[in-house]
């Protein structure tokens, strides 16, 4: 049986899988990112590290169908070239598809990491066995993908900026210079800025504005975890945080009409009383038909989205 | 040269078109919908005049590639049946494509109103040569169509519900029963429901107010008419106007980044004093890469819209 290559990379490690073609991860591995040098080494360390693990595994590179990747930046699917990856040093065009098939002799096929992490759940996570899903990551930043017919869109490019769904026109400015963006209340520091900003204006007891008021570092986890103990500053800053979610997920929803909006990412680890709380606003700002259909779950894979996300552009484009 | 069929199904005509392959209309009729006996004359009047026509232009069943149909209700694309069309009094199962394909012995296919008119304007319309089109026909309710990679998306089925986005969490109640919905501002009665309560809290001089303190019937036509002849009421009603669509449009737009978003449906006749307020409103609520790409245009078919894109369905899907 034959094999595929899923590979995600990041700003600090490069995360490598050998599958099935059914998505089972059979082999996994990591190296460091070398972004030393306008971050020249990736694509070279990329190659070497392939060619190494094949001879390791006894595979040959007629035993894979092909290499599918995750990347940061802003991808040319079409010619397989990244620019502007800022968090891999590579301002300028990387032809990131025709090294690594020189340098490999596999079929490559590249995307953008939040579609490819949404493809990964759709294939075999969350989303599994639905042509139309929708992925939220959660985490420093907010982004997403959108598979909708059994197909990953893109749009004229940068679909998918779900980070950037307006919910509040009065609300904070984000680093994108628009007002109001869903990242800066439900990234893990806008849930922060919530909580910062929330704290100002609340009177009653509550260990979360103690800690703020006392000058500690408070994180999204702090946020959450007092909210799970009923702090009562957490649960206020919590719900709105479900709100700006349900909204943005609901408009999502009213559009798209998904069987499934996957929540992934570092802050989606709060886990049930977020769902809950998310979904309580997701109904109120959904069609009626919508509202009964489309569900909101966690994602499953983890950090293996990415890899196997990867793995499937090879099984989509090939 | 073989032709298409596309019929526009409404609750008061019927719309016939004989099409080339390309698109264009070589023929044009229309019947009364006769509504009477639970809608039982409906597909039978359709067969019939199908079949007169076709007789009428010396064209036989061999000449047609297939019919393709917009209707309004539910529609159960595999099976070609319509449910739940109220302005059709068919409230039960109707078993469409099997009558008609029995009744013309051609190929017959069928969606939403919504979805076929989207379809038309993405084939010869204002998203022609576009993969990624979002049609919003704003009229008596706001509704649309939308077209991501080339797919019309229909999500679990009700996807394109553009007038059930939520604009503002305190807003109006919608017939939807939800609170805020774009419909509740955007459409041609919700354009007079924003006039009369802006009225209510204005102070100045103005022709609007005087019309509606007067009892006078007032429209969304002549909210836009005073508005281009700067009455100051009717320009804050079309602001605020410009204002929720603007963002509604913005935020499909974060998700899918269009090439074009088409504006059609009796309000869209305002004209461009229309398009650059919600395109002002537009460009405030992107992504800025997405806010340099995509296009809000009017759509072009007007009331052909329909025809046209019935017919298209038959090139998709045969």
């Amino acid at each position: 049986m034959k094999k595929l290559i899923g590979i995600d990379l990041g700003g600090t490690t490069i995360k490598f899988a050998i599958l099935t073609e059914n998505g089972e991860v059979q082999q996994k591995w990591s190296i460091e990112t070398d972004i030393s040098n306008n971050g020249r080494n990736i694509v070279p360390n990329i190659i070497e590290s392939i060619k190494y693990h094949l001879e390791i595994y006894g595979l040959s590179r007629e035993d894979i169908i092909g290499i599918g990747m995750g990347s940061p930046g802003s991808v040319d699917l079409e010619n397989g070239t990244v620019i502007g990856a800022y968090n891999l040093n590579w301002e300028s065009l990387q032809p990131v598809k025709e090294q690594i098939e020189n340098g490999t002799g596999i079929p490559f096929f590249i995307d953008n990491d939040a579609n490819v992490a949404s493809l990964g759940e759709q294939w075999i996570g969350a989303g599994k066995g639905s042509n139309n899903v929708v992925f939220v990551t959660l985490g420093t930043g907010v982004g997403g993908g959108i598979i909708a017919e059994g197909k990953l869109v893109h749009g004229v490019g940068a679909a998918g900026e779900i980070g950037h769904i307006n919910v509040d026109p009065n609300g904070y400015t984000c680093t994108c210079g628009n007002i109001g963006c869903l990242e800066t209340v439900a990234s893990a520091t806008g849930i922060v800025r919530l909580a910062r900003d929330m704290s100002e204006q609340y009177a009653g007891e509550s260990k979360l504005k103690y800690l703020i008021d006392d000058g500690q570092q408070v994180t999204a986890k702090i946020v959450m975890d007092q909210a799970k103990e009923n702090d009562p500053l957490a649960i206020k800053v919590l719900d709105k945080f479900n709100f700006y979610l349900g909204l943005a997920c609901g408009n999502i929803a009213n559009v798209l009409h998904p069987e499934t909006i996957v929540l992934g990412g570092g802050v989606s680890a709060a886990g049930q009383i977020l769902i809950n709380g998310v979904d309580h606003y997701f109904q109120k700002y959904t069609f009626p038909q919508i509202r009964n259909s489309t569900k909101i779950k966690f994602a499953e894979l983890g950090n293996d989205a990415g890899i196997i996300g990867a793995a499937s552009l090879v099984k989509r484009q090939s």
